[in-house]
């Protein structure tokens, strides 16, 4: 058997609060591995799916965010004929609100950049890649995969045109992430949402989303605690998530600048102006969970300004 | 008499296409000036109004933008009974959507300050100017008043707290103002909003927000051309503007960056990327009023970084 690569694509939050469907970070931990080698059989085929605690993934290509993210890659170089194998190794929880999907679609399309030597930039896989998640979800946004990919805060002026930008990543930021072990499927949370918003709220929200930008880009703490709020999404799916508004307080009673629903949930993320802070805030968000007799795991992390690399 | 002295507050442009209450800058010209002297008189008093042609404003000061404003300020200092004498000149059009309102209650605060020889620096005056422009306007936000005070672009990213930013000017940027001789009043500007909007208008305004200061931060003319859409507020009031889409089009085809309009209306501003291209926009942009019988006045300035001074 030749030797393959092992490409890494990182866990994600997206949303951040005030930026529904147009912010997303990455995390340093968890994330998604894949190994691809060349084979003699002609044709991309996923060999392998491990990690993914009894839930079935598909093994065809087209039902398979990172088989399909892969193929539309292999398409637009004109190797679609290469044979290829691939293995999917799923290191983070499923249905997290950690951007799952969208890591196994950004590790696919990275592990065939890779192979074949980067014919392509990081950011020209982005296409790909969002339309691999696409199988998973439905929808055509980059909250998720383009932190995962181009790693950092990232801002998506417009997810059709996939006009993505990076924010500045204040030195010290560190995240906390909370995954309780309960289900929340995305088209549910997308589901209990209203399709309209009053204009207060949307002024609210506006001004929180262009304070929150400011801040990253003059680190000035405050200003991100106060503008790391959700006036139109978190109060509609908080629903969805026992102890929530407990947990929130104890994060923030911690000392965390903001704390909010990691994509469509149920993790909840907390961000904070250091280690310290955030060991304390994750001990506090875990132990209230606890008291309420729901089981969690904690994820502590740097914003990961690299995203999906090759190891 | 004793010699007074004077301080000019500039026009501004509030919402800024994507920003509705939350975004304005101030222009170079035109503005309102105010003249303050000591008197022997005790208490405040308007001595002259100026410039108003045709319009009376009235001379009480809890009916006048800036004599309200001015007595907050004086009754902040303790200085209530001193006896002053306040000219006002405006040298602004009314009603224009260049926040005369704003510029007034600016310059009457700031002229209070100067003649105390600024107890107060110029952003402990915010609350005051808002205060007065209150009086005309009803509502308590500061997308007039702070430009016009500190000068810049500016963020608020909450109106009741005054939380107020500066953002980043990149070198070059030209404003051009046209103002169409028409009349609109704010409250009915106000009246023909909607008050709420679709979940995906609001994603589509807040992605654009999040990249006009993105764009700012890093100069990138064309993200920040991008950015200046209005998919919520500008098909609502456009109908209140002859000629509307016109004017833009002309704009756009002459080489803006964009183009939206100024406040509550009936002006229209677009930002260029420097003084030839903005010279040809206000040309066509005038001209196509012209063409419809609509008669204009047009400013182009840079973005004013100074706000109100001292002349």
């Amino acid at each position: 058997m030749r030797t393959g690569l092992k490409v890494f694509a990182p866990a994600t939050v997206a949303n951040v609060a005030c930026g529904f469907d147009i912010l997303g970070f990455a995390l340093d931990k968890p994330g998604d591995e894949i190994i691809a080698r060349f084979s003699d059989t002609p044709g991309l085929r996923i060999t392998a799916i491990t990690g993914t605690k009894g839930k079935k993934l598909p093994y065809e290509l087209e039902k398979n965010t990172a088989g399909f993210a892969a193929m539309q890659f292999l398409k637009h170089i004109g190797e679609e004929e290469r044979g290829i194998e691939m293995e999917i190794h799923k290191k983070m929880p499923f249905g997290s609100g950690l951007g799952s999907s969208a890591a196994s679609a950004v590790a696919g399309v990275m592990a065939m950049n890779e192979l074949f030597r980067c014919p392509l930039e990081k950011r020209q896989l982005l296409r790909f890649a969002v339309e691999g998640e696409q199988i998973a979800d439905g929808a055509f946004h980059a909250d998720n995969v383009a932190p995962s990919l181009i790693g950092g805060i990232i801002l998506i002026r417009d997810n059709p045109t996939l006009d993505v930008h990076r924010l500045a990543v204040p030195k010290g930021l560190q995240v906390v992430v909370v995954h309780p072990k309960i289900k929340i499927l995305t088209k549910d949370a997308r589901a209990i949402l209203s399709d309209t918003t009053s204009l207060k709220q949307h002024i609210q929200q506006n001004g929180n989303l262009g304070g929150l930008i400011v801040g990253l880009f003059h680190s000035d703490f405050d200003l991100i605690s106060r503008s790391l709020q959700d006036v139109i999404i978190e109060p509609q799916r908080a629903k969805l998530i026992p102890n929530f508004y407990e947990v929130k307080d104890a994060a923030l009673k911690n000392g965390a600048l903001g704390c909010s629903i990691s994509g469509a949930g149920p993790s909840i993320f907390a961000l904070c102006a250091n280690t310290l802070i955030a060991e304390n805030v994750a001990k506090a968000m875990q132990q209230t969970f606890f008291d309420n007799k729901v089981r969690s795991e904690i994820f502590i992390s740097g914003i990961n300004q690299e995203g999906a690399i090759k190891r």
